[in-house]
C-alpha cells in the first residue's frame, strides 16, 4: 500500500458508486473517498421496488438494509466502510483543469469539491415519451420516492384502473404488483408485437403473454402510444386505435443514461448515448472514470456497444473500478446481457440476443425451443420449463437463450451466459456437464436438450419456424389419449408415437406439424415421417402449443 | 446417410447403452441395433431409487417411465425407437476375430450374436468390503431389485435398526430414506473424517454432518469397518472401536466397473481399473467401444484418468458414441465431476477437486468459504447457502466448488463447472455474469462472492484455515445483539462491526478470529484489525460457525 493519499470523488450513491467507494476505502484506507448524492435516500436495491408495491417485500426500508439488518445510511458508510457520503447535493459542473466539482444544495448555494480522480456513477433516468405530459397522473417508476404516491392512492382507493405503457421488465413486474396485491384493473400497452421485446422472441413471448392474460392483465401488443391526456379526475391514453381511461398511467419504456455532468466535463459519449469507457472504465478525460447505468458496455463476445443498465453489472463495474483506481490490473470485459424477471407465477430469464435482434443485425440466426422438466420428471416438485435457443446458422455459435416456466430458469440462463461469453457453439453447449440428482435436474439438463434440438435442426430436422402460420400444416398429434383429453386439439390427426412407426408412410402429400407435450416425441415423429419420405416439422412442446393456440387461458 | 447396413450390438441397457442405441437407430435407421441385457427390468433411473425408498417417489415404475408416461420396456424401444432389446441374456464372451458375442440364457443354453461394432456398456457393481459376508442381512443398494426386500422388511416391521456403511452420496440419501419415511434407527459409518469424502471438505462436511445428526442419524466418522457378522436375527458391525447391532447392514462404499466381458475381448483397462477409451470412446480393440459406468474418463481440465460413474455422464457418452458410430465427428472430452445430493432439507452440490484431494495430488490448494443468501436477502423465500471454493495458490486456477444450503446450489455448481472445465481463474469467476432479479439471485451471486473472498485471501486477508483449532484465536464476534442472542458465543468478545473502527487498535497482542453470520462483516473486521496493526483471520459465516461448534443441533 502506498502512502500517497488521493482524493477520489464519486458522483452517485447507487450500486456502482457505493460498491466502488466501499472497496476503494478498503483497498486504500489512507485515501479520501467521498460520494456525492443528490437524493437523501440512497444505496437501496432499486430492482426490489416492484416487490414492495406487490407486497412480497413488506417495507421499502428492507431494500436499504444489509443482509444483517444494518441500514445503509451515511452513518453506516462512515463507521463501517470509511466512506463519506454527502447527500442532498447535485453535482452540476466539472472543471477538469482545476479538478474541481461544483455541488448545488437544494437552497441553491454552491460548494466546490477538489478531486484527484472523479467517478461518474450518475445512473439513468426514466425515458419519457414525446406525448408524455407532466402531470401527477402520469408517472414513472424508478426510484423509491415513486412508491409513496402509488401506495397512498391505492390505500385510499383512488387508483382502481392503471395503464402501464411498456411491457418490458418493469412493466411486467408492475402489472403483477397492481393485479396481485391490489386487484387493480391493469391495461398493459406494448408497441412491439409481444411482451418483453428485446428479451423474448415470439415463442417465449406467447407464453408470457398468456400468463399475463390468465392473470387478468389487459395486454395490448402492437399498441404504440399516440397520445396521453391527463385530467384532474383521469388520464386517457390513446394507443393502437384504442383509447384507455384510467386513474393513473405509468410510463415504463426504459431508461436513458444521465450524462449531463459528463458533458460538462468534456467526457465523450458512445453511439448509444451513454458514456464511452474502456475496459478499465476510463473515459476519454484523464482521471475521470465512469461506471453503472450511465456507461456504454461492450457486448460479449462480439464487442458491439450496448447500453445495459443492470444492477448486477453496476456492482461488478464498481468493484472493477475500485481495483483500477487502487492500481490493480482489473478489467470489465463487457457483458452478454443476462436478465431475469418474475411475471406472476412464471419465471423468466434470458441472455444474449433474441432471434429478432440477431436478424436485425444481419446475423443468420436460427432457433429451436424445447419444453422439459426442470428436475427428474418423477420428482414431485418437478415443473415444466421451456427453453428457446438462438444460434447462428453455419457457425452454430450460440447467440442467446430464453427460458420460462414454473421451474428453475435463471441459473440455467447463467450457465448459458458462461458459454455465450466465450463464443461457444451449440455443440459445446450440448456437451455441458451438470450436477445431476433427481431433486435438482433431469439426467439430461433442459439446456443440453435445447442444444441437442439445435444440432438435430442443423442435421435437417427442423423445428417449426415461428413465423409459419399454425394452420400451414396438418397437425399430427402424437400424444397419448389422456394427454389429448386434457388439452384437446380438435383439428389434429391423433396417433400416439408408439403407433406411428407401423403406420408409415402416412397417406397423402401433406406437410405435417408434429406436436406433443415436450417436443421430444414430436421431434421423433417428424423424423420418422421424413425418413418414410414424407414432409414434417415439429413444435417444441405443449407450453408453446397452448400459448400459441390461446388455450393457456383455459387452464 | 449411407446404405451399407451394419450390425451394432450393445451390452448393457442402462443410460449409456440405451441412449446410444436409441440415437443410433435414429441416425442410421437402416442399421440393426441390438441391446443385450441380463436383467428383465432395464432402462430405469437408478439415481431415483433412494427416493422410492424415501417415499418421495410413489412407485419404482415411475423411474422406468418417460416424462410422457410411457413404460420403457422392450416393446417401447422396438416400436418407438426401432431398437431390439434382448433381456435375460448374460453376455459371457467376446470373439473379436469372428466378431461374435456369446450370450447365456438363465437356463444355461448359449447363443451367438454377430456384430460389426460392439459397445460395452456393462456398468458398475457395488464394491464389497473384505469383511463382507454373503448374507440376506448384509445388502447393497444399487439396482431396482434391491428395493423390494427392504420395502418388505420395513412394512413388516422387521427392520427397525439399520447400519449403513459409507457416508457417500448413496449412504447419505439412504439415511434420509430410512429416517424420514420409516423412522428407522440409522447408524451411518464412515471411514473418512467426515461425510461425503471426495465430495466435501471439512467446512462443508461439518454442515452435512450437523444436518444428519439433527435428523437423528447416528453418524460415526473415522469409523472403518473391522468386521461384519451376520446372524439369523441380527447383524453386528464392528467399526472404529464400536460394535453396532442392527436388523440390516447396507454396504454403500462405491462401485467397481464391470470389466469381465471387456477382459475376455482383450480390451485394455486404465489405471483406475475401468475400461480405457479415447475421446471417441474407442477401446484399444478395433470396433469395440465402451461408454457409461464401466469406462475411465479424463478429468477436466488436466486430463487425469478418473472413474466417474454418473448417470448424467453415461447419457452424454451414449449420445457421443452414437454420433461416432454413425460417422460423425463428436467427442467426449472428459468431465469435471459435478455431483449433487439432497440430504434431508440440505441441498448439496460439488464439482472438481476438494482441497483434500488436491493436496493429496501435490497441488498447492487454498480455499475460502462464504455464507450468503441464494436470492435477494429481502426476498421472502431467500435461503442461506454456503460455498467453499478451492483454488490453486499462485495461478489462482479454480479447482473445485462445494455448496450446501436450503437454497439453490446445484445450478451454481453448474456455472462453476463451466469455468473449471476450461481452466478459469478465480479472477475470471469473480467476473461471472448472472441473470439478476430479487426472486432468483442477489445482485452479487454467492459464487462471485466466494471468488471475491478468494481474491481477498490472495491479497493477504486470510479466511480461517480449516485445520486450525477453533480455540487457536480469540473470537471477535461482530454481530448485532439480536444475532448474538439467537446463537450465543459465550467465549467471544462482542463488538458490532459498526463500533469496531472507533475501537481500533484492539488492546493486546492476540490473534483474532472474526465471526459473523455470513462472512462479509467478519472479513471486513479482520481487515480493519489488520490495518490497525493487529493479527486477524475470519470465519466464512454462521452456518459453518454453528456446524463447527456443534451448535447446529440446538436449532
Amino acid at each position: 500500500m502506498t502512502s500517497d493519499s488521493r482524493r477520489v470523488v464519486i458522483v452517485g450513491a447507487s450500486a456502482a458508486g457505493m460498491r466502488c467507494a466501499s472497496r476503494l476505502a478498503r483497498l486504500r484506507p489512507d485515501w479520501t473517498v467521498t460520494v456525492v448524492e443528490r437524493r437523501r435516500v440512497f444505496s437501496y436495491a432499486a430492482c426490489g421496488l416492484p416487490y414492495v408495491l406487490s407486497g412480497d417485500v413488506d417495507d421499502a426500508d428492507a431494500l436499504r438494509r444489509t443482509s444483517d439488518g444494518a441500514l445503509r445510511d451515511a452513518a453506516f458508510f462512515a463507521s463501517v466502510k470509511g466512506v463519506t457520503v454527502l447527500t442532498g447535493r447535485s453535482a452540476t459542473e466539472v472543471d477538469g483543469g482545476a479538478r474541481s466539482l461544483t455541488l448545488a444544495r437544494p437552497e441553491g448555494e454552491l460548494e466546490h469539491l477538489g478531486w484527484d480522480d472523479l467517478v461518474l456513477a450518475t445512473g439513468a433516468s426514466p425515458r419519457r415519451l414525446p406525448a408524455q405530459p407532466r402531470h401527477p397522473r402520469v408517472r414513472s417508476f424508478h426510484v423509491v420516492e415513486d412508491l409513496e404516491p402509488l401506495h397512498a392512492g391505492l390505500r385510499r382507493g383512488e387508483i382502481t384502473r392503471v395503464v402501464i405503457v411498456g411491457a418490458g421488465l418493469v412493466g411486467c413486474e408492475l402489472s403483477e404488483a397492481f393485479r396481485a396485491l391490489w386487484g387493480v384493473e391493469v391495461t398493459l400497452l406494448e408497441a412491439a408485437s409481444g411482451p418483453l421485446p428485446g428479451v423474448a422472441d415470439a415463442e417465449i413471448g406467447a407464453v408470457i403473454a398468456a400468463t399475463l392474460r390468465r392473470n387478468g392483465v389487459r395486454l395490448r401488443t402492437g399498441a404504440a402510444v399516440e397520445a396521453i391526456a391527463a385530467f384532474d379526475d383521469r388520464v386517457e391514453v390513446a394507443a393502437g386505435g384504442e383509447r384507455c381511461t384510467a386513474d393513473l398511467a405509468i410510463v415504463a419504456v426504459g431508461v436513458t443514461p444521465e450524462v449531463a455532468l459528463a458533458h460538462s466535463a468534456g467526457v465523450a459519449l458512445g453511439i448509444t448515448g451513454a458514456i464511452a469507457v474502456d475496459d478499465r472504465l476510463a473515459t476519454n478525460v484523464p482521471h475521470i472514470w465512469a461506471a453503472g447505468d450511465c456507461i456504454e458496455v461492450r457486448r460479449l463476445p462480439d464487442g458491439r456497444p450496448l447500453h445495459l443498465p443492470l444492477g448486477s453489472l453496476a456492482n461488478r463495474q464498481g468493484r472493477v473500478l475500485a481495483d483500477v483506481l487502487a492500481g490493480r490490473d482489473d478489467r470489465f470485459p463487457g457483458a452478454v446481457g443476462a436478465v431475469a424477471a418474475k411475471v406472476f407465477d412464471l419465471n423468466v430469464a434470458a441472455t444474449g440476443l433474441t432471434r429478432t435482434r440477431a436478424e436485425a443485425e444481419g446475423i443468420a440466426a436460427r432457433s429451436v425451443w424445447v419444453t422439459a422438466h426442470d428436475r427428474a420428471h418423477y420428482w414431485p416438485e418437478a415443473a415444466e420449463i421451456a427453453i428457446h435457443l438462438v444460434y447462428e446458422a453455419g457457425s452454430r455459435r450460440v447467440l442467446g437463450v430464453q427460458a420460462v416456466g414454473a421451474g428453475e430458469v435463471a441459473k440455467r440462463v447463467d450457465v448459458a451466459t458462461a458459454y455465450i461469453a466465450r463464443g461457444a457453439t451449440v455443440t459445446e453447449l450440448a456437451g455441458l456437464e451438470h450436477a445431476y440428482a433427481p431433486p435438482f435436474a433431469p439426467a439430461i439438463d433442459p439446456l443440453a436438450a435445447a442444444a441437442f434440438a439445435a444440432e438435430n435442426q442443423e442435421d435437417g430436422l427442423e423445428a417449426r419456424p415461428p413465423d409459419e402460420p399454425f394452420t400451414g400444416a396438418r397437425v399430427l398429434d402424437v400424444r397419448h389419449p389422456g394427454e389429448r383429453t386434457k388439452h384437446p386439439l380438435p383439428e389434429a390427426t391423433a396417433m400416439p408415437l408408439e403407433e406411428l412407426r407401423a403406420a408409415l408412410p402416412l397417406p397423402g402429400r401433406d406437410r405435417w406439424l408434429a406436436v406433443c407435450e415436450r417436443g421430444a416425441r414430436s421431434a421423433e415423429a417428424a423424423r420418422l415421417v421424413r425418413s418414410s419420405g414424407g414432409s414434417a416439422s415439429y413444435l417444441g412442446g405443449g407450453m408453446q402449443l397452448r400459448a400459441m393456440m390461446g388455450l393457456e387461458s383455459e387452464r
